[in-house]
């Protein structure tokens, strides 16, 4: 039974009672406690974990593509079988519907499911070959062949908002443990039996799958101890977090006080701005309100792409646009938000909006069922008075209309916004020339650019960016979701004249993966597929 | 007259004579004063040279490839039509003979027109399209796209020991101008002159490519004043380095201190381990030993890839390898290093060596003409000796040699390693067992694994990688030789939805840059060329 479920850490691969300190997991509708209590994992648990990550690393990342791709596909099937459980334990701890577990429990597994799409396609290895020139002018050019190797042992930080899609098996343990990378998870204190069940699903797939038990550990604790213990380790190659900005900041500072430094890929904070532009709101203001109350409200509002801040013109539609936002939020109710400390800074945030001499309300709803279920509310400012203290997100759902005299502010206004993971515009045709003149300063603040629609709901493909320049994450070069997110855990190794029977076996002449290198022969690089003939090289050189 | 060059700054693309404090250059040969004074670029300069890149970022970076590539070869033929005097005051200032800065010139204007290859083969941009799929059954999905587009402007550090390849047009130039990212080169102090002409050489081509002046300025100063005060600036959004640890550290803590954090490459110091295993040397130690010596011994051993650690079995092969590395070494005269100061570093490092009661001299040779040209030196260590104070680089051509008594050994002392950019094995087929044993230690300490050669010498190509883990560079996931080195200064970004007319050229359906996107059509993404039909897509959609 879930509600009395027996909450394990994930020791090397197996699952292990917890022998650290007691921890007891609450309710997100009223803080009540769960039974039982359970334990954190131990110094020597945590110790035996990182040894076991490390001892596991050689043998994980010398497997092939498709043995992989298989270890990623059963994790999937292994979570699938334990949904009715994951879902019912899982709206106890998080207060989240059954539908939207279900719902991201299908984005999970699909995300694994991409990974391992991703792995047999093969290009995220970077096979390329430079072949040997022995009789170039001025001196002969050696064999070089380049591929990507894993970056070592990664440390992934459950998010308290996505129990599933950004937790134990989420994007980051997805992505890492498709680059190679033994995973060691920092479970989340909010839903500690979710992290519990998906542990074991991935502990049944690393056995399934034959594969060393330090692949996969998952830990119990606190951040500021067991959390900073892991980004401070030696061992630990790499770091994936979703959270808050002063967490991800924190565990940014430890990686870079290491003797050796690490990435720490956080996602952090972002408040989406929303851009309407004349045009567009005079064309179908109802429709754009409408969309704007879905997405702000949607899971209490508790998305990393939550649209904070909604922008829109002083113009007749601009109003009608406001009038129908506060209809509409009026009518709403809030819904359990996903644990009383996050419930605590929504209303500490709303209650700054509402002493702000800039800021007046637009609409409140109804407070939902028990505690801590807060009523959505949205409120107004003109864009002149936006400042750092109004870009602050409030995480939940608290929106802030900003109004604008004139399309011409807005460039300005988006060269003085933080980094953010998302930025969207309403335009019509009518308003191209106004969203054209504001697409260079998105481009440079942002890491997706969305027309028309709302920033909620990321899908999870080959093209996905979730990502942004800081502080909507600690590293803009990257993607936590999507097929790019693979590439933060890896880094290049260069083969200079390796003979034929050491190379790696995705840089072998007889191509044992299937997988045709890139190839430069002297008239410069060759696509993927089909161009590349390894054997015509061979046969030159040999 | 190179001799009596006048050293000017380039501010916003036009050379300027400096405004700052007065510095002198120095020879290398003896550190006399080189006529004329010149003057650090002023405080005013520096912030016309900063805002004017922030200013051109936009309309550069919007430049096509073809664009760019046009540019990248205007700046190799500017510098080649300067070659003259480059040679001639290279040989002043740096001390390197004409012929290695003849070389070296080559190498630099080879890596511009390389970058110009990267820009025009095009998958630099990271162009993919997942198409729209209206008829989704649980939601549709929306038209995404991805491409990569750069940081911003870039500071750039030019590197004491490449005046050419490693500085004012070097590497990280242009990769980073190939990129789109306006640079600012803080010049090294070691070749002021150089880098003046070569900075006018860029100037130029920046005129006669008709881009906005913003796109190149080059400082003069000290390091830690206006080198400093470049990585700090809020509007530089990404540095390149080559030079010491220290420089490259300081550089490193303040990017990490900014507001805004940015990334840092730095490559600092190697000391590129040569393993010689016991078959090679039985089979060849003259050749090796010769090998040895001249690669330790080239430019004065001042290369990032110099190879500092020779590992030498405890066999008669290799106490033959030994005797001839003694013979061959006692034969050297020295080069004049490049500055007086690295010079007494040198000194101060192989007085270090001799100081110690766990090394051995195996041979010394003579000092060359003038004060600055030490006698090349190799040492002798048991390999169970190495410790932190053996492991440290010694900048110039003075050689360790550790012995092992076996192969076993060997794992173990790789992993006792701090990162490396190259690791080379010596090995014929019967010692193929024991080069497999050392190559996953090998592949996760270096960046570049090399077979029966030297680590001197590093080619320009699609493949190279001239990096490696912590603290050979401050970034492992990136190198700054080779087409990749592009990739340090993007970043992604992806478009939902954006109308077609809205959208970067590299992503339109129409095409404009004749690089064809990789394209997703909800059955995994398919690759470049060929495949890729927009027009089918288009069609779908509209």
């Amino acid at each position: 039974m879930p509600q009395t479920l027996d909450i394990h850490s994930i020791i090397a691969g197996a699952p292990a009672a917890g022998e650290g300190e007691q921890i007891t997991a609450s309710a997100a509708f009223d803080g009540a406690p769960l039974e039982p209590a359970y334990r954190a994992t131990s110094a020597e648990q945590f110790e035996a974990a990182v040894a076991a990550a490390c001892a596991a690393f050689d043998t994980y990342r010398a497997t092939s593509n498709d043995e992989r791709a298989a270890f990623l596909e059963r994790i999937a099937e292994a979570i699938d079988a334990r949904g009715d459980a994951i879902t019912e334990r899982g709206q106890l701890e998080t207060g989240l519907p059954a539908a939207r577990l279900e719902g991201e429990r299908g984005r999970t597994t699909g995300q694994l499911r991409l990974f391992a799409a991703v792995l047999r396609e093969g290009s995220w290895a970077g096979a390329r070959i430079d072949c040997a020139q022995p009789d170039r002018a001025h001196a002969p050019r050696p064999d070089l062949r380049h591929r990507l190797v894993p970056l070592g042992p990664v440390a992934v930080f459950g998010a308290s908002n996505f129990p599933l899609a950004f937790s134990t098996a989420g994007g980051d343990t997805a992505s890492a443990l498709a680059a190679g990378c033994p995973v060691i998870v920092k479970a989340h204190q909010g839903h500690p039996g979710v992290a519990s069940l998906v542990g074991e699903a991935i502990a049944e797939a690393v056995a399934a799958s034959g594969l060393p038990g330090g692949v996969f550990s998952q830990v119990f604790g606190s951040g500021r101890d067991i959390g900073q213990r892991l980004a401070a380790d030696p061992r630990i190659a790499a770091v994936g977090f979703t959270g808050s900005r002063a967490g991800g900041l924190a565990l940014v500072r430890t990686a870079q006080q290491r003797p050796v430094p690490i990435p720490v890929y956080a996602e952090m904070s972002s408040v989406n701005p929303v851009i309407v532009l004349p045009a567009a709101v005079a064309a179908d203001a109802a429709q754009i309100a409408t969309g704007y109350v879905d997405s702000l409200t949607l899971g209490s509002g508790q998305f990393c792409t939550n649209p904070g801040i909604l922008i829109v013109p002083r113009t007749p539609g601009g109003d009608e646009l406001l009038g129908r936002v506060a209809e509409l939020v009026r009518a709403r109710t809030g819904q359990t938000m996903l644990t009383p400390g996050i419930h605590d800074a929504f209303q500490s945030g709303i209650a700054g909006r509402r002493g702000s001499s800039a800021v007046t309300l637009v609409g409140e709803g109804s407070a939902g069922d028990g505690p801590n279920a807060p009523a959505p509310v949205v409120f107004e400012a003109d864009a002149a008075a936006f400042d750092e203290q109004l870009a602050d997100e409030v995480f939940g759902a608290a929106g802030l209309v900003l109004r604008y005299d004139d399309p011409a502010q807005l460039a300005g206004f988006v060269e003085g916004l933080e980094g953010q993971l998302t930025a969207t515009v309403f335009a019509t045709e009518e308003d191209h020339a106004e969203a054209a003149a504001l697409l260079p300063a998105l481009e440079r603040r942002v890491g997706r650019i969305l027309f028309n629609g709302w920033p909620t709901g990321v899908e999870v493909t080959w093209t996905m960016v979730h990502g942004g320049p800081f502080p909507a994450t600690s590293d803009a070069r990257s993607t936590s979701v999507g097929a790019a997110a693979i590439e933060r855990f890896l880094r290049p190794v260069a083969y200079q004249n390796v003979p034929a029977g050491l190379l790696p076996e995705v840089l072998r002449d007889d191509n044992p993966w299937g997988v045709p290198p890139r190839v430069d022969r002297g008239e410069g690089l060759q696509s993927h597929h089909g161009v590349a003939d390894p054997h015509r090289r061979t046969a030159r050189r040999h």
